[in-house]
Protein backbone atom coordinates (compact mmCIF):
# COMPACT_ATOMS: atom_id res chain seq x y z
CA UNK A 1 0.00 0.00 0.00
CA UNK A 2 1.53 3.48 -1.17
CA UNK A 3 1.94 6.11 2.03
CA UNK A 4 1.52 9.85 1.75
CA UNK A 5 2.73 11.92 3.66
CA UNK A 6 0.58 15.79 4.15
CA UNK A 7 2.39 17.89 6.12
CA UNK A 8 0.49 20.63 7.73
CA UNK A 9 1.90 24.14 9.12
CA UNK A 10 -0.08 26.97 10.90
CA UNK A 11 -2.50 28.56 7.99
CA UNK A 12 -2.54 25.75 5.97
CA UNK A 13 -5.67 25.84 3.60
CA UNK A 14 -7.82 23.52 4.94
CA UNK A 15 -10.36 23.00 2.00
CA UNK A 16 -6.91 21.91 0.03
CA UNK A 17 -5.63 19.76 2.60
CA UNK A 18 -8.94 18.01 4.06
CA UNK A 19 -9.88 16.88 0.40
CA UNK A 20 -6.20 15.49 -0.14
CA UNK A 21 -6.28 13.42 2.79
CA UNK A 22 -10.01 12.22 2.57
CA UNK A 23 -9.57 11.64 -1.56
CA UNK A 24 -6.41 9.56 -0.76
CA UNK A 25 -8.21 7.72 1.82
CA UNK A 26 -11.34 6.69 -0.07
CA UNK A 27 -8.66 5.19 -2.38
CA UNK A 28 -7.08 3.27 0.72
CA UNK A 29 -3.91 4.99 0.12
CA UNK A 30 -2.46 5.44 3.69
CA UNK A 31 -2.02 8.80 4.47
CA UNK A 32 0.38 10.19 7.60
CA UNK A 33 -1.13 13.77 8.50
CA UNK A 34 1.71 15.21 10.30
CA UNK A 35 2.36 18.33 12.10
CA UNK A 36 4.87 20.81 11.71
CA UNK A 37 6.47 22.26 14.90
CA UNK A 38 3.34 20.69 17.11
CA UNK A 39 0.43 18.49 16.41
CA UNK A 40 -2.54 20.69 16.94
CA UNK A 41 -2.44 22.31 14.16
CA UNK A 42 -4.91 25.80 13.00
CA UNK A 43 -5.81 26.53 9.27
CA UNK A 44 -6.13 29.55 7.57
CA UNK A 45 -9.84 29.69 8.61
CA UNK A 46 -8.87 28.75 12.17
CA UNK A 47 -10.19 24.82 11.78
CA UNK A 48 -8.27 23.32 13.97
CA UNK A 49 -6.90 19.49 12.99
CA UNK A 50 -5.30 16.77 15.09
CA UNK A 51 -2.17 15.68 13.45
CA UNK A 52 -0.98 12.27 13.97
CA UNK A 53 2.73 12.91 14.51
CA UNK A 54 5.16 15.21 14.38
CA UNK A 55 6.85 16.31 11.01
CA UNK A 56 10.59 15.76 12.48
CA UNK A 57 9.51 12.06 13.26
CA UNK A 58 8.99 11.11 9.50
CA UNK A 59 11.86 9.14 7.65
CA UNK A 60 11.65 9.43 3.64
CA UNK A 61 12.29 6.19 3.14
CA UNK A 62 9.23 4.92 4.54
CA UNK A 63 7.13 7.24 2.47
CA UNK A 64 5.74 6.98 -1.33
CA UNK A 65 4.89 10.67 -1.36
CA UNK A 66 5.09 13.41 0.00
CA UNK A 67 2.22 16.58 -0.79
CA UNK A 68 1.95 19.61 0.62
CA UNK A 69 -1.69 21.87 0.88
CA UNK A 70 -1.46 25.73 0.21
CA UNK A 71 -2.59 28.43 2.10
CA UNK A 72 -0.18 31.26 2.71
CA UNK A 73 0.92 31.11 6.25
CA UNK A 74 1.17 27.36 6.22
CA UNK A 75 3.19 27.43 3.11
CA UNK A 76 5.92 29.96 4.64
CA UNK A 77 5.98 28.40 7.90
CA UNK A 78 7.05 24.88 5.46
CA UNK A 79 9.28 27.01 3.83
CA UNK A 80 11.16 28.22 6.43
CA UNK A 81 11.20 24.34 7.92
CA UNK A 82 14.53 22.15 7.81
CA UNK A 83 12.47 19.62 7.63
CA UNK A 84 10.64 19.56 5.12
CA UNK A 85 13.51 20.92 3.09
CA UNK A 86 15.47 17.84 3.81
CA UNK A 87 11.76 15.21 3.26
CA UNK A 88 11.66 17.08 -0.71
CA UNK A 89 14.92 16.80 -1.20
CA UNK A 90 15.80 13.25 -0.16
CA UNK A 91 12.34 12.43 -2.00
CA UNK A 92 13.30 13.82 -5.10
CA UNK A 93 17.04 12.40 -4.87
CA UNK A 94 15.15 8.88 -4.43
CA UNK A 95 13.03 9.94 -7.96
CA UNK A 96 9.81 9.52 -5.41
CA UNK A 97 6.86 11.54 -5.93
CA UNK A 98 5.89 14.94 -4.60
CA UNK A 99 3.48 17.42 -4.87
CA UNK A 100 1.77 20.88 -3.89
CA UNK A 101 -1.04 23.06 -4.44
CA UNK A 102 -1.87 26.44 -4.40
CA UNK A 103 1.08 28.42 -3.30
CA UNK A 104 2.69 25.69 -1.87
CA UNK A 105 4.27 24.87 -5.38
CA UNK A 106 6.60 27.65 -3.92
CA UNK A 107 8.12 25.61 -1.34
CA UNK A 108 9.60 23.50 -3.81
CA UNK A 109 11.38 26.20 -6.39
CA UNK A 110 12.64 26.38 -2.87
CA UNK A 111 14.02 23.63 -1.79
CA UNK A 112 15.14 23.31 -6.22
CA UNK A 113 12.66 19.83 -7.17
CA UNK A 114 10.41 22.08 -8.85
CA UNK A 115 10.27 20.21 -12.70
CA UNK A 116 9.68 23.28 -15.43
CA UNK A 117 6.05 22.20 -15.95
CA UNK A 118 3.98 23.30 -13.46
CA UNK A 119 0.64 25.41 -12.30
CA UNK A 120 -0.23 26.68 -8.70
CA UNK A 121 -2.27 29.37 -7.45
CA UNK A 122 -2.79 32.41 -9.83
CA UNK A 123 -0.03 35.44 -8.93
CA UNK A 124 2.02 32.62 -7.26
CA UNK A 125 3.76 32.32 -9.82
CA UNK A 126 5.08 35.90 -9.75
CA UNK A 127 7.33 34.74 -6.84
CA UNK A 128 8.58 31.11 -8.54
CA UNK A 129 8.89 31.95 -12.35
CA UNK A 130 6.55 32.87 -15.22
CA UNK A 131 8.84 30.13 -17.37
CA UNK A 132 6.98 26.61 -17.21
CA UNK A 133 3.95 28.21 -15.90
CA UNK A 134 0.58 27.43 -16.93
CA UNK A 135 -3.16 27.78 -15.85
CA UNK A 136 -4.75 25.64 -18.50
CA UNK A 137 -4.64 22.49 -16.59
CA UNK A 138 -6.16 21.67 -12.96
CA UNK A 139 -3.15 19.52 -12.53
CA UNK A 140 0.17 19.33 -14.44
CA UNK A 141 2.92 16.53 -13.96
CA UNK A 142 6.64 16.64 -14.85
CA UNK A 143 8.26 14.32 -14.19
CA UNK A 144 8.11 13.17 -10.41
CA UNK A 145 6.26 16.73 -9.83
CA UNK A 146 2.69 17.04 -9.11
CA UNK A 147 0.91 20.71 -9.00
CA UNK A 148 -2.57 22.10 -8.93
CA UNK A 149 -4.13 25.48 -8.18
CA UNK A 150 -6.19 26.25 -5.54
CA UNK A 151 -9.06 24.84 -3.16
CA UNK A 152 -11.49 24.07 -6.46
CA UNK A 153 -9.30 21.74 -8.14
CA UNK A 154 -8.28 20.06 -4.44
CA UNK A 155 -10.97 17.10 -5.43
CA UNK A 156 -9.79 16.59 -9.22
CA UNK A 157 -5.96 16.65 -8.09
CA UNK A 158 -6.57 14.14 -5.42
CA UNK A 159 -8.17 11.83 -8.05
CA UNK A 160 -5.19 12.30 -10.41
CA UNK A 161 -2.85 11.03 -7.79
CA UNK A 162 -4.86 8.23 -7.16
CA UNK A 163 -5.17 7.72 -10.82
CA UNK A 164 -0.91 7.83 -9.90
CA UNK A 165 -0.67 5.90 -6.74
CA UNK A 166 -3.56 3.11 -7.91
CA UNK A 167 -5.17 2.92 -11.10
CA UNK A 168 -7.77 4.81 -13.44
CA UNK A 169 -10.54 3.01 -12.81
CA UNK A 170 -10.13 3.64 -8.79
CA UNK A 171 -10.14 7.32 -9.79
CA UNK A 172 -12.80 6.79 -11.64
CA UNK A 173 -15.16 5.15 -9.91
CA UNK A 174 -14.01 7.84 -6.87
CA UNK A 175 -14.77 10.76 -9.10
CA UNK A 176 -18.38 9.71 -9.21
CA UNK A 177 -18.98 8.40 -5.89
CA UNK A 178 -18.12 11.74 -4.77
CA UNK A 179 -20.27 13.93 -7.23
CA UNK A 180 -16.77 15.66 -9.13
CA UNK A 181 -18.00 14.92 -12.63
CA UNK A 182 -16.31 18.07 -13.04
CA UNK A 183 -12.50 16.89 -12.85
CA UNK B 1 -22.99 39.51 11.08
CA UNK B 2 -24.86 36.11 10.19
CA UNK B 3 -24.02 33.79 12.59
CA UNK B 4 -24.02 29.92 11.68
CA UNK B 5 -23.93 26.70 13.39
CA UNK B 6 -22.18 23.53 12.17
CA UNK B 7 -22.35 20.51 14.50
CA UNK B 8 -20.22 17.83 13.83
CA UNK B 9 -20.72 14.20 14.93
CA UNK B 10 -18.31 10.93 14.94
CA UNK B 11 -18.05 10.32 11.15
CA UNK B 12 -19.28 13.46 9.64
CA UNK B 13 -17.86 14.09 6.13
CA UNK B 14 -14.56 16.32 6.30
CA UNK B 15 -14.82 17.64 2.53
CA UNK B 16 -18.40 18.75 3.26
CA UNK B 17 -17.86 20.47 6.88
CA UNK B 18 -14.66 21.65 5.80
CA UNK B 19 -15.73 23.23 2.54
CA UNK B 20 -19.34 24.35 4.35
CA UNK B 21 -16.81 26.47 7.41
CA UNK B 22 -13.72 27.61 4.92
CA UNK B 23 -15.99 29.33 2.31
CA UNK B 24 -18.30 30.92 4.98
CA UNK B 25 -15.02 32.11 6.97
CA UNK B 26 -14.20 33.38 3.64
CA UNK B 27 -17.22 35.79 3.41
CA UNK B 28 -16.91 36.71 7.15
CA UNK B 29 -20.03 35.09 7.96
CA UNK B 30 -19.39 33.98 11.82
CA UNK B 31 -19.06 29.87 12.08
CA UNK B 32 -19.56 27.76 15.05
CA UNK B 33 -18.06 24.64 15.17
CA UNK B 34 -20.14 22.66 18.20
CA UNK B 35 -19.30 19.20 18.76
CA UNK B 36 -21.95 16.54 19.38
CA UNK B 37 -20.96 14.79 22.73
CA UNK B 38 -17.28 15.58 22.71
CA UNK B 39 -14.96 18.38 21.46
CA UNK B 40 -12.65 16.61 19.46
CA UNK B 41 -14.34 14.62 16.69
CA UNK B 42 -12.98 12.22 14.20
CA UNK B 43 -14.54 12.64 10.54
CA UNK B 44 -15.75 9.52 8.15
CA UNK B 45 -11.57 9.25 6.72
CA UNK B 46 -10.48 10.01 10.64
CA UNK B 47 -9.38 13.53 10.69
CA UNK B 48 -9.39 15.01 13.84
CA UNK B 49 -10.89 18.39 14.11
CA UNK B 50 -11.56 20.38 17.59
CA UNK B 51 -14.79 21.80 17.97
CA UNK B 52 -14.97 25.02 19.52
CA UNK B 53 -17.75 24.03 22.42
CA UNK B 54 -20.19 21.36 22.72
CA UNK B 55 -23.36 21.50 20.67
CA UNK B 56 -25.56 21.14 23.93
CA UNK B 57 -23.98 24.69 25.26
CA UNK B 58 -26.21 26.22 22.10
CA UNK B 59 -28.91 28.35 22.21
CA UNK B 60 -31.21 28.33 18.85
CA UNK B 61 -31.78 32.37 19.19
CA UNK B 62 -28.27 33.04 19.11
CA UNK B 63 -28.31 31.59 15.47
CA UNK B 64 -29.31 32.68 11.98
CA UNK B 65 -28.48 29.41 10.18
CA UNK B 66 -27.59 25.35 11.29
CA UNK B 67 -25.69 24.02 8.84
CA UNK B 68 -25.39 19.75 8.60
CA UNK B 69 -22.68 18.23 6.69
CA UNK B 70 -23.26 14.44 5.62
CA UNK B 71 -21.38 11.19 6.12
CA UNK B 72 -23.21 8.45 7.24
CA UNK B 73 -22.29 8.14 10.85
CA UNK B 74 -22.23 11.86 11.83
CA UNK B 75 -25.68 11.63 9.80
CA UNK B 76 -27.24 9.23 12.11
CA UNK B 77 -25.54 10.34 15.65
CA UNK B 78 -27.20 13.80 14.84
CA UNK B 79 -30.53 12.13 14.10
CA UNK B 80 -30.62 10.41 17.68
CA UNK B 81 -29.11 13.59 19.34
CA UNK B 82 -32.15 15.07 21.32
CA UNK B 83 -30.31 18.90 21.22
CA UNK B 84 -30.20 18.79 17.01
CA UNK B 85 -33.25 17.70 17.01
CA UNK B 86 -34.67 20.93 19.72
CA UNK B 87 -32.68 23.45 17.40
CA UNK B 88 -33.65 22.14 14.08
CA UNK B 89 -37.81 22.18 15.81
CA UNK B 90 -36.80 26.09 17.07
CA UNK B 91 -34.83 26.86 14.04
CA UNK B 92 -37.57 26.04 11.92
CA UNK B 93 -40.65 27.14 14.13
CA UNK B 94 -38.62 30.49 13.59
CA UNK B 95 -38.22 30.65 10.38
CA UNK B 96 -34.49 30.96 10.07
CA UNK B 97 -32.74 28.91 7.62
CA UNK B 98 -31.79 25.40 7.78
CA UNK B 99 -29.02 23.68 5.42
CA UNK B 100 -28.18 19.82 5.14
CA UNK B 101 -25.83 17.93 2.35
CA UNK B 102 -25.08 14.48 1.57
CA UNK B 103 -26.69 11.79 3.80
CA UNK B 104 -27.60 14.84 6.18
CA UNK B 105 -31.13 16.04 4.79
CA UNK B 106 -32.30 12.54 6.74
CA UNK B 107 -31.67 14.65 9.95
CA UNK B 108 -33.81 16.88 8.72
CA UNK B 109 -36.86 14.23 7.65
CA UNK B 110 -36.56 12.97 10.69
CA UNK B 111 -37.00 16.61 12.89
CA UNK B 112 -40.52 16.92 10.22
CA UNK B 113 -38.28 20.50 9.22
CA UNK B 114 -37.70 19.26 5.64
CA UNK B 115 -40.02 21.15 2.84
CA UNK B 116 -41.09 19.55 -0.31
CA UNK B 117 -38.43 19.88 -2.81
CA UNK B 118 -34.89 19.02 -1.73
CA UNK B 119 -32.01 17.54 -2.79
CA UNK B 120 -29.12 14.61 -0.69
CA UNK B 121 -27.05 12.07 -1.71
CA UNK B 122 -27.90 9.73 -4.66
CA UNK B 123 -29.64 7.05 -2.91
CA UNK B 124 -30.37 8.66 0.24
CA UNK B 125 -33.66 9.87 -0.84
CA UNK B 126 -34.82 6.45 -0.95
CA UNK B 127 -34.03 6.97 3.27
CA UNK B 128 -36.44 10.36 2.62
CA UNK B 129 -38.68 10.28 0.22
CA UNK B 130 -38.64 9.87 -3.87
CA UNK B 131 -41.63 12.69 -4.02
CA UNK B 132 -39.89 16.08 -4.55
CA UNK B 133 -35.96 14.40 -4.75
CA UNK B 134 -34.31 16.04 -7.81
CA UNK B 135 -30.71 15.00 -8.75
CA UNK B 136 -31.21 18.11 -11.46
CA UNK B 137 -29.35 20.69 -9.39
CA UNK B 138 -26.52 20.68 -6.74
CA UNK B 139 -28.46 22.86 -4.21
CA UNK B 140 -31.85 22.89 -3.87
CA UNK B 141 -33.68 25.83 -1.85
CA UNK B 142 -37.79 25.71 -0.37
CA UNK B 143 -38.59 28.13 1.74
CA UNK B 144 -36.09 28.56 4.66
CA UNK B 145 -34.65 24.84 4.23
CA UNK B 146 -31.39 24.49 1.84
CA UNK B 147 -29.89 20.86 0.74
CA UNK B 148 -27.18 20.17 -1.68
CA UNK B 149 -25.74 16.52 -3.01
CA UNK B 150 -22.37 15.51 -1.84
CA UNK B 151 -18.29 16.28 -1.25
CA UNK B 152 -18.08 17.62 -4.67
CA UNK B 153 -21.24 19.94 -4.39
CA UNK B 154 -20.01 20.91 -1.20
CA UNK B 155 -17.89 24.23 -2.60
CA UNK B 156 -21.35 25.42 -4.58
CA UNK B 157 -23.45 25.04 -1.14
CA UNK B 158 -20.96 27.19 0.56
CA UNK B 159 -21.27 29.86 -2.06
CA UNK B 160 -25.22 29.47 -2.64
CA UNK B 161 -25.44 29.71 1.59
CA UNK B 162 -23.14 32.75 0.81
CA UNK B 163 -25.55 34.08 -1.90
CA UNK B 164 -28.21 34.28 0.81
CA UNK B 165 -26.68 35.50 3.65
CA UNK B 166 -24.84 38.42 2.33
CA UNK B 167 -25.00 39.13 -1.23
CA UNK B 168 -24.43 37.51 -5.37
CA UNK B 169 -21.54 39.91 -5.64
CA UNK B 170 -19.46 38.46 -2.38
CA UNK B 171 -20.10 34.77 -3.42
CA UNK B 172 -19.14 35.82 -7.32
CA UNK B 173 -16.04 37.26 -5.82
CA UNK B 174 -14.86 34.30 -3.81
CA UNK B 175 -16.09 31.41 -6.41
CA UNK B 176 -13.33 32.79 -8.27
CA UNK B 177 -11.18 33.39 -5.20
CA UNK B 178 -11.36 29.86 -5.13
CA UNK B 179 -11.08 28.41 -8.56
CA UNK B 180 -14.83 26.80 -8.45
CA UNK B 181 -16.01 28.05 -11.62
CA UNK B 182 -17.85 25.11 -12.36
CA UNK B 183 -20.13 26.22 -9.47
Amino acid sequence: MAKVLIPLAEGFEEIEAVCLIDVLRRAKIEVVIAGVGAINIAGAHDIQIQTECLLSEIHSKDLDMILLPGGWGGTKAMADDPDVMRLLEEMDADKKLIGAICAAPFVLNKAGVLKYNYTCYPSVEEQIREEGYTQEHSVVTDDNIMTSRGPGTAICFGLAIVEKLKDTQTAEALKEGLLAEYC
